[in-house]
């Protein structure tokens, strides 16, 4: 459907989330962003704080996708490793961003650490991506977005970004929901996807005030076939009460 | 840690979480039940509907991890492609589970169509997860259990596998908040990491009431070594308000 649309993925990098400590809040954010701006978000990969599995992960994810975003393990502490494994991904060493220390130094009032240190410590080439929060910052080195796991520090950091991505096509969307389970009009639904192969028709069922209902979703790049479709659609659930 | 224990990986697939339409809701009932059993959640791959990217991911994680659940697409519309994919994995043709279809067939009064007929062919010598909500089941083939998108669905299923997981000794996690960021005590973490190498020490910040804290757990499957590092831990926090 967006074929020559660029890529993206995002590779969510912590332990609390595995162990079920942590609900995850930045992949919905990162999905509705990236729709905005006509980048395909295509994978989502869930990781461990093992620096191998970083390593081998960023690799992989950088040559198979324009963008990468990582999310979590930039903080101060011990188990905060994701900033040297990029680093280590691509044979960097870490350098003081000299930016960033002033900002730091300013927000600590002088009172540096080494833990506070190891956050301004950067791959080398890196571009740090701005922390309005709490000022320590991302970065993006090559095509990796490397931002924090905490969600409002993460979302203000991905805004920052989100305007640099070339993004292609944006794809549209219309949703039509119904009062009637999915398996009522399985077979029209397949005959109307076979009729437009340039729109994706998803169909998730739901239950709302103890009613069965369908929630049909159309996607494409091209507005006046979804218009087109979404038309089609109508005549062939008017039977069924709308949700 | 827990080297020894067995090992899973979920493969969410969905269109409508990469697009940021739904959020998913079963990541952290997965994590919070496998904690539970002594299985180690490895990894999370969220991967689109496509075929060839289902068979591959499934290919792959068989062979990577003990235990691999999918969540979504095994419902009655063109779009639940899951069934067929894992079956093609496994070069296995779909055949009808004949207790499924009659639970079906009641459960939708004889009124079998396509979409429905659909939800009950399961790869050859797959055994049926049961659906308690609507029916429809799951299965679980070789070390792959495929399970509905639908957060209650789903539940009902994965508990219904759980039990049957054979897990190894059970992680068990203490923690300790308090009001401090966590880079006034990321040197003595540091060190108490360096002592403790059989309990993983994670820090994770937070907000409350606008003060700044950090949320410190210690996780191991060894209970006394727990208990001893937590001590050391209070000492170390003793200056700081509880949160």
């Amino acid at each position: 459907m967006s074929q020559k649309n660029p890529t993206a993925a995002l590779i969510v990098i912590g332990n609390e989330i595995l162990s079920g400590r942590t609900i995850d809040k930045n992949i919905n954010y990162i999905a509705k962003g990236l729709i905005e701006t006509g980048v395909d978000f295509k994978e989502v990969k869930i990781i461990p704080d093992i620096r191998q599995t970083i390593i081998d992960t960023v690799k992989e994810y950088s040559q198979n996708f324009n963008y990468v975003f990582t999310t979590g393990g930039i903080g101060p502490t011990h188990d905060d490793i994701t900033t040297e494994a990029v680093a280590a991904t691509f044979g960097l060493e870490l350098v003081r961003h000299e930016e960033s220390y002033d900002a730091l130094n300013k927000y600590y009032n002088g009172e540096l650490n080494e833990g506070r240190l190891k956050m301004v410590m950067l791959p080398k080439g890196a571009e740090a991506i701005p922390n309005p929060i709490s000022t320590a910052p991302g970065f993006n080195i090559n095509n990796i977005y490397t931002m924090a796991g905490i969600p409002n520090v993460m979302q203000a950091m991905f805004d920052s970004v989100k305007h640099t991505l070339k993004g292609g096509k944006i794809v549209q969307s219309k949703e039509l929901r119904i009062y009637a389970s999915e398996s009522k009009i399985a077979q029209p639904l397949n005959d109307l996807q076979n009729d437009f192969a340039n729109v994706e028709i998803g169909s998730y069922p739901f239950v709302l005030d103890n009613k069965i209902g369908t929630s049909l979703v159309l996607r494409s790049s091209d507005g006046e076939v979804l218009n087109e479709c979404l038309k089609k659609l109508e005549v062939i659930t008017k039977e069924f009460e709308r949700a």
